[in-house]
């Protein structure tokens, strides 16, 4: 029986699965995140999710494989696909890998990403998504990927979900800007003023508005969103350009509604069958 | 003689000065921003003052005329020009007035100034600048003001200083930030980057080539500030543009850096000459 235990291990969450003949059977969610384990932890931390989850080879995935995780392991270069990733696990011990994360380089631009690339090849070799296609990660550090042939061909991180989380807590909007986003008018507005891709002056429109009293400040975290949102998918697209997105549905919802506002057409993936599919293709592969 | 005195009451300092005949003949700068001093404090705040400058008129500028200051005093819309200013101003009593701020609106984009169209206007009255220019006065919230005939058309703020100190201040960038930001390659770099206007994007470089060991975090500081100053600059201008810029020296030459990079002409304007130019003659004004 082709059975394993698959750790999506991130910095501030952790989730585990048993994976029998690619299902998933018993699976867990904490929050023992990368920032939370310290780095002689690791291995309890394995053997408990053992006992939890049943004695079985490990493949673990994310910043587990980081600086901050039980140890660093080299990024993979792209262009890269899930053989290239097989080959560069780590193995910790003979039934104990982590997966390496990709890099990305070309002249001055540089990137990283690490337990992305499982869920983005994930979902193309489930064939969720084609093999050539534009897959969105949103999140704190939300990731694009280009894929051609089944591999990720370059990609791109953008800080949108971060910038939102520090404007939202310090400086001058934050005290405007402690309502819930939600998708709709303020949203779009937000989406058009972000496609002029001039972030900086169009973050101080919601500080003038508010001051001139033009606009309920209820409407102003849904404008922002749509601001930093519309201007990273003003970078991202052009009209016609579909997009394959793997994200919570909320967060997801706001994408595609950005997305459609500027032309484009955009696709749910389920994340969770991308991984699984990902991670089950990575243990075959490596084994 | 036509002595009186200005007051250039920012948010966190405050410049007083005793003008006869359109000279400073005296002044003071302290901390007593407009968010130190409480609103009953303003009377013996102003008092504190004649003690020290002299028993005269008093004109004030600045956050003082805001919801944080003395009181609030109704922006005056843009276009307009020194006379619409002084036409304005808020009388306290009768030897005492607050000059109004600027506000500016164009369907969805709006925008305010609180002391800045002092300096910006006084810089014209001055002929420090010429009538039809295109005015910088970076900082926390940078200003750009496009002057026609004398008076401020429109004016664009951007968040920019405000965006560095948040980053340096707070989230995954601060640890590479702390280094000090100087003008060369590293600036010039970040520039060209924040000229292709994606923020968000552009930001995660830093990381990257951080978590890559591509670049000495020595220079991740001058690469944001250059990223950041490139993007605000290259939404404002095309080559041959000049800009007359209001600025302490040292932020002066970043900004004057960028334009120069980006095809643009930069001038300096001595900030506290176009200040006492401005506001000498919007006391004639509104004698």
């Amino acid at each position: 029986m082709n059975a394993f235990i698959a750790v999506d291990w991130g910095t501030s969450n952790r989730r585990a699965f048993r994976i029998e003949e690619s299902v998933v059977v018993a699976s867990e969610r904490d929050d023992r995140g990368a920032a939370t384990v310290g780095a002689g932890e690791y291995e309890a931390e394995v053997a408990g999710i053992r006992d939890r989850l049943g004695d079985l080879p490990m493949l673990l995935a994310g910043m587990v494989g980081s600086n901050i995780g039980w140890r660093s392991v080299p990024y993979v270069a792209a262009p890269a696909g899930l053989p290239d990733i097989a080959a560069a696990v780590d193995r910790i011990d003979d039934r104990t890998a982590i997966v390496p994360g990709l890099s990305y380089r070309d002249g001055l631009h540089a990137d990283v990403m690490r337990g992305e690339e499982v869920q983005l090849l994930g979902a193309v070799a489930a064939e969720l998504v084609p093999a050539d296609a534009l897959l969105c990660q949103p999140g704190t550090h939300c990731k694009w990927a280009t894929v051609q042939r089944g591999r990720i061909e370059r990609f791109t991180t953008a800080m949108t979900g971060e910038l939102f989380a520090l404007l939202r807590a310090h400086g001058v909007l934050s005290r405007q800007l402690g309502h819930p986003v939600e998708p709709g008018a303020a949203f779009l507005e937000g989406v058009a003023e972000g496609a002029k891709r001039d972030l900086a002056a169009s973050l101080f429109v919601i500080r003038a508005r508010g001051v001139l009293g033009l606009v309920d400040d209820a409407h102003a975290a849904s404008f922002a969103s749509g601001l930093l949102i519309g201007a990273d998918t003003a970078a991202r697209i052009e009209a016609g350009t579909t997009v394959h997105i793997l994200a919570d549905p909320a967060l997801g919802a706001l994408y595609a509604s950005a997305i459609d506002a500027l032309g484009g057409t955009s696709h749910h993936i389920d994340s969770q069958a991308a991984f699984v599919a990902g991670i089950t293709r990575i243990q075959d592969l490596a084994a």
